[in-house]
C-alpha cells in the first residue's frame, strides 16, 4: 500500500495516546455543518434525478456547463480514468503519489516530469493545480495551451476551491481534458466519499458507465448538495484558510523552519530533518505527513479550533 | 442506460404524484434504525483499522474467514470482478441485469445459459442464489461441485440474509470462488452503497487495489458496524419477512395473480398481463417491476408500515 496522509491509526499505533490532531492531511479541520439528510437518502437508492441535481449544483458553483460525474471522491476518478486508455502517460512530479500508480496498475508506461513544457507529447499527461505537496499554481491559459500537444489532460483540483481563478472547469468539456474535484478537503469531510470529474462527453459517459449507476450515497448527495449551494461558508472559509496558512507559517518560522510552498489547505515546511520534526509534533499527538524522498520536507495541514493551535504553538515553542 | 428498479422517479413522471410506495426492488422497507455516527466518520478518511474492523464484524454475522473486501454496493463488486481476467463467461440467467452487462463491457465473451450444468468450462460462471426475479435457490453442494469445473464462480448472495444454509461464504477463500453481500437491500439502507466481497486472497488483493484505499464511507462503516452485529435483528426481521410473504401473497392470489416465485425480500407473480397489473398499482402510487423479456411477470417487494399494506390491498381488491 502507498503511503498516504490520514493514517492516523498507524500514528496512535507508533506514538500511543488517543486525542491526535490528524493534521497530515489537507482535511480543513472546521467542516461544513452536516444539513439533515432526508431518510430516503439512506434507504433508497439514489434516483437519477437526485444524482442530476447535484450535478447541476457542482456546476453553477463552479462556473461550468461541461458533462460532470459524481464519484465517491476523487480518488474514484483517479483510479478510473486510467482505463479510458492505455499509452504513455506523464505525471508533473512530484504530486499526489496515486496518479502515477494507478496508470502503471492499468498498464499505462508512465514517466514522472519536472516541467509542465515536458507534459507535451504524452498520450496522458496529469497535472494537481494547485499542486500537493508543494502548492505550485499553474496558469490555466498554460494548460489549454498545453492540451492540444497531449492525448488527454487530467488536471486534479483537489485543492482548487479557494482559488477559483486557477480552475479549468469554466472551459471543461473541450475534447480531451479531464478536470476533477474533490468534495471532502475544502468542505471538511473526506468521510462523505464524493469527488466529481468534467470532461468532453464521450469520456464521461464512459467513465460513468465503469461507475455504475449508484456510485456515490444518498448521504453524499444530501450533504454536496447543501454545501455546493453555499457561496458563503465558501467565501468565509476561503479567507479564514488564508488568514490561518499565514498564522502556521509564523509559528513554523519561529520553530526554525521555512515556507516551501503551500496552498489554503496545507502548508509545506523546509525542516533540519523531517524525520525529528515530525517525532517533535507527534509528541503533542499532532500528526504530519513527511516524504520517503525528501528528508527535509513536512506537510502540516491547518489546525481548527483555538484548543489545536494551542497544541501546535506549544509543539513548535 | 439499463433498466432497473428503484426508478421511482421515472415513475412519478408517469403517473405524477408524490407520496409513492417503492416496492420495485428487494429492498427491505423496515430498515435497520440509523446507529450514531461518530463525528470523524463524516469528517476524516476512513482508516484502515476501521476498514479491517468492519470486515471481521462481517466474517463473524456470515460465519466466513476468507479474505473479504468492502466496497460501495455489491453493484461496485459486479463492475470490477469482470477486470480479474478476460475469456468466456456465463450466466445463469434469468438474472440480475448488471452481471452479463457488466461483464461485456469489460469485454468478456458471454453466454446465458438456463441450466446450473451449463456453467462448466466457463471462465467465468455467475449463479445469483437465491436468484433475482424468480427466487430459484442453488444448493451449496451443487455450487462446490461446479467450482473445480470453471475458472471462476461468482455467486451473488445479495438476498441471501435470510436464508444462511445456501451461502458459500462459510467455504469462500478457496481459489476461483468469489462470493457477494449486498448490504442495502436485507436492512434496508440501499442509499448507504455497502457491499462486500470474499474470496481467494489474490483475486481480493486485486479488487482492493481496483477500488482504491477509501472505497466505502465513513458511514457506511459505522452503519455496517452495528448492523451486522445485530444478530437478534437480523432473527426478528427474517421472520417478519417470510410472514410478510405469506401475506402479499394471498392478497396477490384474490387479485387472480398466481406466485412464480420469490424471496424473503420480494415476490414474483404471474399476472394475465404485466403492464395492465403495473398500472394498477400505479394507480395506488405503488411502484413495481416488470420485465422487458416477459409479458406477464411482475416483481414486488413487500410493504413496510401498516399504511403501506392499506394500499397495497385497496390495489389488489
Amino acid at each position: 500500500m502507498r503511503d498516504h496522509g490520514g493514517n492516523i491509526d498507524a500514528a496512535q499505533a507508533r506514538f500511543g495516546g488517543t486525542d491526535w490532531i490528524d493534521l497530515s492531511t489537507g482535511i480543513n479541520r472546521v467542516p461544513y455543518p452536516l444539513p439533515p439528510i432526508p431518510p430516503e437518502g439512506w434507504t433508497a437508492l439514489p434516483t437519477t434525478r437526485a444524482q442530476n441535481a447535484l450535478i447541476r449544483t457542482a456546476r453553477a458553483a463552479w462556473g461550468c456547463d461541461a458533462p460532470m460525474l459524481a464519484l465517491a471522491g476523487a480518488q474514484a476518478a483517479i483510479q478510473t480514468i486510467p482505463r479510458l486508455a492505455l499509452g504513455q502517460a506523464r505525471v508533473l512530479a512530484p504530486t499526489y503519489n496515486e496518479h502515477a500508480a494507478s496508470l502503471r496498475a492499468a498498464g499505462w508506461q508512465v514517466a514522472e516530469v519536472a516541467k509542465l513544457d515536458d507534459l507535451a507529447g504524452a498520450d496522458m499527461a496529469v497535472v494537481v493545480n494547485p499542486n500537493n505537496p508543494d502548492g505550485q499554481a499553474h496558469d490555466p491559459l498554460r494548460l489549454a495551451a498545453l492540451l492540444p500537444k497531449v492525448g488527454r489532460l487530467v488536471v486534479d483540483e483537489s485543492f482548487a476551491d479557494p482559488v477559483p481563478h486557477l480552475s479549468m472547469l469554466p472551459v471543461a468539456g473541450q475534447k480531451g481534458l479531464l478536470v476533477l474535484r474533490s468534495f471532502g478537503k475544502f468542505y471538511g469531510l473526506a468521510g462523505v466519499r464524493l469527488g466529481f470529474v468534467a470532461g468532453h462527453e464521450g469520456d464521461i459517459a464512459a467513465l460513468s458507465a465503469m461507475a455504475g449507476p449508484w456510485p456515490v450515497s444518498g448521504a453524499a448527495i444530501a450533504i454536496g448538495q447543501a454545501a455546493l449551494r453555499d457561496g458563503a461558508w465558501a467565501k468565509a472559509t476561503t479567507a479564514r484558510l488564508a488568514n490561518d496558512c499565514a498564522r502556521a507559517d509564523a509559528l513554523a518560522l519561529r520553530a526554525g523552519w521555512t515556507v516551501a510552498g503551500g496552498a489554503h489547505l496545507f502548508r509545506l515546511y523546509h525542516t533540519p530533518d523531517a524525520e525529528a520534526a515530525q517525532a517533535r509534533l507527534a509528541r503533542q499527538r499532532i500528526w504530519s505527513r513527511i516524504f520517503p524522498w525528501h528528508p527535509n520536507w513536512l506537510r502540516l495541514g491547518l489546525p481548527g479550533a483555538e484548543p489545536e493551535w494551542d497544541r501546535l504553538q506549544t509543539a513548535l515553542a
